[in-house]
């Protein structure tokens, strides 16, 4: 579960602050006790480092949070790409997931979360279908996640409540660790139908919890929502009460302004994916628009069955490109925008600002260090520039998640990497996945 | 200048086979004596090894062809973003340049190749002012490159003639070393009126050499090409002969069909940038067309003053996503496409394709081995898929260049890593960049 110490201190090292700060990036002193940030800067009264970092060439900042993720299906890494979004879900991820164990899904969420950590993530939102799994990987790992049980359903039918059933059974065990949260999942419009979704929005105010939906991400959702109901997904969704409590949703690639007004009168954070939305063929989310709006938008990987990669610093260099190409501007989402994107405005749309996303006194202690002395990051002019255009990841070193060491010089140490790679390729093994044609 | 061995066996190591291969990718051995592949698969008679590596968990792949850069600016790295085309050239690149020395041109380009060389490139194209500087990084580093003295002149101005003469000076002084060889490189047709690119093209023919050059980058240049000649840039090139010579037409974002037909009819390689197109506001070039007519279109990462990184694994990223993106169109741009892009068609643009850009016997043995033990290559589902859209370079190992080790086990063996970064921030340092606000 990590190295566990009463006071760390990270001596002497460059640290991105949250604005506010006279200066984003200076070199100072941090200082960990438990599971949260004590101090910066200056030493707290009976403080004692039994661990002290050496700063010298490193730079500190706060873990990546990564706000839309499907970690099971990292064993379905590289399995179906350059199809068409149909051929990519029906011909080859369904097959997959109905011959999916749940210690499949297990070792699929390990996988996915030695990927992030390694690339500078420290928490992440999960849309799940195997309860207990991604749960048990976020334990042992060290990791953060808020997790949805993802719900497809039709109007009363019992497969639609017996899945928010399993919801609140998962949410139930996972009481003890204060590392994992919980919202209601309903998967998409065109998977839930409108008294489904109505059903879930009156179960999610009943019991004070979010909601994680896909929306708005394929044209041919956009014409079968037009088709069934004659509105958009996000009006749908807002009609039947999903955004009444605090909303992420994901993708919103095809909206329009009235959508846009929706989504920031009723204050749903958007997650936009770059990767996903361009290998699916589904485009570009409006997001300099989105902003433009005041909307809390956040960055995701989505799945890596989609993506295929769950680096966040892969998808900040895709978000601060793409834009800029698509709208002939290089002022578009600056990295500065980008990096607050894929940090703050994550804790944001998780609900939990107060607790993460920034390296703030008294905030858990989710730092991720990384070396300075690599080419990506050498010369240091402008560091969030560098975290955006130059580094692509491999640069992370050390991770702390509540205030516990996780990784280290590269290590992680609370999992059994070999274990989960000899694992991966029996699960591929015997889907017989690994004999497809190149 | 690395390790030499007189043979050094790959022994069962998985190897990514150039077309016409019943598999692309095989298990098998690769026999390499002096600087060639000597056999794959078979022991050639009276072969010693001298060094054996062993295959397990490694991917072997030809080393990737990064065939537009200019790598002397990589000290101005995050030196200026997010900021227009003008404001970026004239208002910080501009400036810094004339401050530069051969000293800070030398360095900078051995910290490009240090960059390269760490993220699986084995070959660039460069375009550069400062002669002998690239070139005597290149032979420390053992690294394989073409070279163009940036051309930048005025009918027959002094200025013009000398940077020929420049040209030709450091091509004679490389005579020695066949990791080295030469083109001319008139810089833009906003920089070379039509007098002086017919001297270029005239004395490109008068000594055997290709021609690399810029072409349709911006939109601004059409406009000016258009103000002052009344045709296209691709148009002007061809009129001035540019194309009557093997030639590289880097960027070619703003072409029209007519200008296809010309690039194709000429037989001109066009390197097309994503990174630096989208990072300085100039679009996306239309690769899908180009290919569809046949054109061979290979990669390059730009400066890193304009992309901000030399890694040609992301720059195979964004090829591969942005044109499904553009095209709404998931089957653009396969991964198995991108991978010959970014090898065998930057070697036929280089005039290097029996040389390099392949696992071949007979030609060079410029080899990278990757590291299949990582998140991003778990499960090894689809290799090529998984270099494009799951890698990030930091997979990669072991690099043989010319049949020489030049990197082993991620160490660096033919340079001072330390040193480099440490004459770089040097230099930063004495031009006062670091001081740049965030």
């Amino acid at each position: 579960m990590g190295l566990l110490y009463m006071g760390i201190l990270l001596k002497n090292i460059l640290a991105i602050l949250p604005e506010g700060n006279k200066d984003l990036i200076k070199e100072t002193d941090i200082y960990i006790e438990g599971n949260r940030i004590a101090a910066i800067g200056k030493q707290p009264e009976s403080f004692i480092a039994d661990k002290v970092i050496d700063g010298k060439d490193k730079l500190a900042m706060p873990g990546l949070i990564n706000c839309h993720t499907h970690s099971y299906m990292a064993f379905m890494r590289n399995v179906a790409d350059d199809l068409s979004f149909m051929d990519w879900l029906f011909g080859t991820i369904d097959p997959i997931e109905q011959q999916m164990t749940d210690e499949d899904a297990y070792w699929g969420a390990c996988l996915a979360i030695i990927e992030m950590m390694k690339s500078g993530t420290t928490c992440f939102n999960d849309m799940q279908m195997n309860i207990y799994q991604t749960t048990r990987a976020v334990r042992e790992s060290g990791m953060r996640a808020v997790i949805s049980r993802g719900l497809i359903g039709k109007g009363k039918d019992e497969a639609g409540r017996s899945r928010l059933r399993e919801a609140y059974d998962e949410r139930d065990e996972a009481r003890d660790c204060d590392r994992l949260s919980f919202m209601l999942g309903p998967h998409a419009p065109y998977t839930c139908d409108d008294a489904y979704m109505r059903i879930v929005s009156q179960q999610a105010k009943d019991n004070h919890m979010g909601i994680h939906v896909h929306l708005a991400e394929s044209e041919s959702e956009i014409k079968q929502i037009d088709d069934d109901y004659g509105c958009s997904p996000i009006e749908l969704a807002d009609e039947n009460g999903l955004f009444d409590m605090p909303a992420i949703a994901a993708h919103c690639v095809q909206i329009t302004e009235k959508d846009m007004d929706i989504l920031k009168a009723k204050n749903v954070s958007v997650v936009t994916n770059p990767a996903s939305n361009m290998k699916l063929g589904n485009g570009f989310a409006p997001v300099p628009a989105m902003l433009e709006k005041g909307i809390n938008v956040c960055l995701g990987t989505d799945g890596a069955a989609s993506n295929n990669s769950l680096n966040m610093f892969h998808e900040m260099s895709l978000l601060t490109l793409i834009h800029k190409g698509v709208h002939k501007t290089p002022q578009c989402i600056s990295a500065k925008e980008a990096f607050k994107i894929a940090t703050i405005n994550g804790a944001r749309a998780l609900g939990l600002e107060k607790e993460i996303g920034s390296l703030e006194e008294g905030k858990k202690a989710d730092i991720v260090i990384l070396d300075l002395n690599t080419p990506s990051l050498t010369p240091r002019n402008n560091l969030l520039a560098g975290l955006c255009y130059s580094a692509n990841g491999s640069e992370v070193e050390t991770v702390l998640i509540d205030g516990k060491i996780t990784m280290e010089n590269k290590k992680i140490l609370t999992m059994d990497e070999e274990l989960v790679y000899e694992k991966i390729r029996e699960i591929i093994t015997r889907m017989g996945l690994h004999e497809k044609e190149y």
